[in-house]
């Protein structure tokens, strides 16, 4: 199956990997195997053309992508025009408005192609992108979008399938949680943001992280996704100030049929909530079918998010 | 799509309910509806020809279905071979020897119909019939086995298909956390056997239970599944004895390449196992690409478990 790649930042480079990787288990399982076509970042396009995937992964932490003979300063969006493919996978960062993801993704399925994304924003805009697939009659997959070690659309489309869901909650932002632990474990809350930020887990400006942004994003995903609405994070409840954070509380993002709630809550002794800790994360479901179900990672990072995206692909392999 | 129920207690009258009440979603979603086509149990066969579903269940909790105009004495091998249908649910109680659940799924795979059960005995006996499965080309799904309520096998098929499995754990024995968790509350462990008995949860003999001989049956599905292996359950390390039992402790089973394990073993203060308590379940899978993911359910019961087979039968229904 022939896949494109727009967007080849961290999380490109581990999909790559992983591709490179499990190819041999894809073609036994499959028949066949993901054959990377393009790669776009924001300097332009190489066509693989069977170039090894390592390859291209070492001239990007080099050189860049414009090292390798087939570069050409050909934009994403002229690669899904031009390009030969089956797939977009659509990684590229999260933006206030959600270009250009959103329109990668359009252009794909102008193109009949099928798309994968990872990029959070493109699911929160208007249009919304996931109606827009439904109504072209196209597959859009975002597995990775919302808690990326844990299985979240795929259990929705393929494990409670006859649940009606009720809500959703859980703690879905690892930095904030990351921080408070650092507190219990007697450090301040600078301390604590100074460590997360030396590991790479923080941000430099973590305000979207300890604040809730990011959690209301993806409880504003996950409430348009189990609710088949139009939620906008505007109307979203975010109650989580920085100042809220203290140790025995944790951000739990609470999405139900009247909305989106972030803020810094307690955790009740014996609560499950409670095993969460640095950079783990838990959702869980109240469903109509299979009472609670709880999904629980102990780390949240770019391999897992990786393995949700390449899930993604083999999903849409297996529909073929 | 139409489907033959065999067997037909608790967990057969609440697929029937489920089946009822979500059929108008599942036209919906798939395009047609969940016909079932004959109910068999060890009295003779009922071929519903559009009979309400209410009304077996009726007749099944009064008089037996022997009560219905349309009721035969024909066996269920009989409804197997001369009934059309596409599945067949099997769904008899788990025997020392796999019968008859195994004769029913291998007659229905000899009429080219793919087979749907809930009898753990059927997995782990010879033929491994999960080989034979796939040696003749059909689908065979079984995902209420292990731990109802909880995704298990459809989430290794869809959910972490990228993933090697490196082993499994979790607490797969209601009971015995039930027993325990009335223990820890102050009780007996001969009061705690009784208030189990009393609430439906343990059989009249719990010794399966208790001593982990229901762990070790889906540790042995696991493990066939997960390393694709012939284990059988004689070579089981079941350590597990009732004396063991204690506050603190869990029957924890854990699944390696080196086999299975079942004990009674204390959980460390902050291990997410100590969340189980009552009829919750918990399973953990390590998985090269997604760590380590974890599943809790608050309650595992027969509703849960026929959600289970309703999904396996949905899976079936998409791959039509």
């Amino acid at each position: 199956m022939k896949v494109q790649v727009v967007g080849f930042g961290g999380l490109g480079r581990n999909l790559l990997r992983l591709i490179n990787e499990k190819n041999g288990m894809i073609v036994n399982s499959f028949g066949e195997k993901i054959d990377v076509v393009s790669v776009s970042d924001r300097s332009g396009t190489v066509v693989t053309d069977g170039m090894p995937l390592t390859r291209i992964i070492q001239a990007k932490e080099s050189e860049g992508l414009k090292a390798l003979d087939s570069f050409e300063k050909m934009s994403a969006l002229s690669a899904i025009r031009d390009v030969e493919a089956d797939v977009v996978v659509e990684l590229t960062n999260s933006t206030s408005d959600g270009h250009p993801g959103i329109d990668h993704i359009m252009r794909a399925f102008e193109e009949g192609k099928n798309a994968v994304t990872a990029n959070k924003s493109t699911l929160i805009v208007e249009p919304n992108i996931m109606k827009v697939a439904r109504e072209m009659r196209m597959d859009l997959r975002y597995e990775a979008t919302v808690c990326g070690g844990i299985p979240v659309f795929n259990l929705m489309d393929y494990s409670i399938r006859p649940s009606r869901i009720r809500g959703v909650d859980g703690i879905f932002n690892a930095t904030s949680s990351f921080v408070i632990s650092k507190m219990e474990e007697g450090n301040s809350l600078e301390e604590a943001i100074a460590d997360a930020t030396r590991i790479g887990l923080a941000e430099k400006e973590p305000r979207d992280d300890l604040e809730g942004i990011d959690s209301a994003r993806k409880g504003t995903i996950l409430h348009r996704r189990v609710f088949d609405s139009d939620f906008s994070i505007k109307d979203a409840d975010i109650s989580s100030s920085v100042k809220e954070m203290a140790p025995g509380r944790r951000q739990v993002t609470v999405v139900g049929d009247r909305g989106v709630k972030v803020e810094y809550s307690a955790i009740k002794k014996g609560d499950i909530f409670g095993n969460v800790r640095g950079a783990s994360m838990i959702i869980r479901f109240d469903t109509d079918t299979f009472d609670h179900i709880t999904l629980f990672t102990d780390h949240d990072g770019p391999l897992e998010s990786a393995a949700g995206v390449l899930n993604d692909i083999l999903l849409m392999m297996r529909d073929r």
